[in-house]
């Protein structure tokens, strides 16, 4: 049994004042944290399971901490509606700068704010085999829960940094950058790409204009209907289909 | 002033019981509103909106009863956590099936569930020039708060429709058939198409079986990375950027 001390250290971790404090976020479902377990087993510090969960899993016990709880214990500590067998708690990554971005695809977010839309990004890039996603510094948290969640565990695979866009756009020599505008060339018409760099902007803004100056390529998905915009992370799953 | 009786009525319109039992069904915001007003104001049965947005729609005045209230009267009826200007009534589509899909697309979804997925769905086919939409009935329901908003006015143009999908394609006669599968052709290699019916199916099911077999071809957003899946809206989006 946990202590209610405990439960409610563990619920507070969803809080950003929480989880920046700590170090530390919080993940949830079996989906996720088995993600989590396979890829970084290293970072996962505590799961917190029904006995259910550790029935199926307990290939896990030596690499993880497990610690059975209850139904009624999992509702305190989730953050979600309908909690889902199982809570991690996961350190933090370490966020540095990636510098070499040669021979790879660099997604580069300008200020999505949605935890759900970066969370469905990570996934989708992860899809597609992207491995690291760069986001300005006002963009959703990666540790918020929604991010988290709406990642489906793509987390635990995608290397997502956060820095000053413009600054970094600028050390990127000979690397070519492609932004999505409104006014661009077809995506269609564009070539396949083994090396280089996709920026996505702001679903009501567009990428902005101190940005925008360091692309090489405008790239657009055409309109043939009437609505006024497309979500952020269809425009990703759209513009990366096309060009990985 | 709006009587408490009113504010309530209006409120509980939000919940399926009552926008069933009414006919109606609530929309929000200047983008969703204007759009409706725009393409179907016979429709729009009130409109109930803040002096701030009524100053500037003035050119609405005559073909739509439009109520003054205040920022408390609207915080009591919205449906949002931040409630933006101005809420419609709306009156509730003329949902009989469709008959004549010759010479255009029409997208089929397979019980998509999650509200905020098939908003999503519809203003990304209306992106795509879609006009029409049909849904199997254990899909979620058009005229949940969540999915008008997200649709983000999209609601107003694309017309959906909810039927026994299996005994409907049935129907459907020397129009060709895609589903999107995991198994099937590269996207990529499938030609652009004029006329025809896409199905999407159920993001962790898939498409049931029996719609399956309705299919002519099976198409594929192949996998380049290790996410699972996708969302299914964005697997909406890639095909319709391939296909359309």
């Amino acid at each position: 049994m946990l202590a209610k001390a405990k439960l409610k250290y563990i619920q507070t971790l969803g809080q950003k004042k929480h989880w920046e404090q700590e170090g530390l976020f919080i993940a949830e479902g079996p989906k996720i944290v088995n993600d989590l377990l396979e890829a970084i087993p290293q970072k996962v510090k505590v799961v917190y399971a029904l006995e259910d969960w550790i029935r199926d899993n307990s290939k896990w016990m030596d690499n993880a901490t497990i610690v059975l709880i209850t139904e009624m214990e999992l509702g305190k500590i989730s953050q979600l509606t309908t909690p889902n067998k199982v809570l991690a708690v996961v350190q933090q990554f370490d966020m540095g700068i990636p510098v070499a971005i040669k021979n790879t695809i660099t997604l580069v977010l300008d200020s999505i704010r949605d935890p759900g839309n970066l969370g469905t990004i990570i996934r989708t890039a992860d899809w597609f085999g992207i491995r690291q996603v760069v986001c300005s510094l006002d963009s959703a948290d990666i540790y918020n829960p929604k991010v988290v969640q709406s990642t489906m565990g793509s987390i635990a695979r995608v290397k997502i940094h956060y820095t000053d866009l413009e600054a970094w756009l600028a050390l990127q020599k000979g690397i070519h950058v492609y932004a999505t505008t409104i006014s661009g060339q077809d995506l269609a018409t564009v070539n396949k790409m083994k090396e280089g760099i996709i920026i996505i902007g702001n679903e009501s803004k567009g990428i902005s204009p101190e940005i925008l100056k360091r692309a090489d390529t405008m790239i657009t998905i055409p309109r043939k209907g009437k609505a006024e915009s497309l979500n952020a992370a269809i425009a990703v799953g759209i513009v990366l289909s096309h060009l990985c």
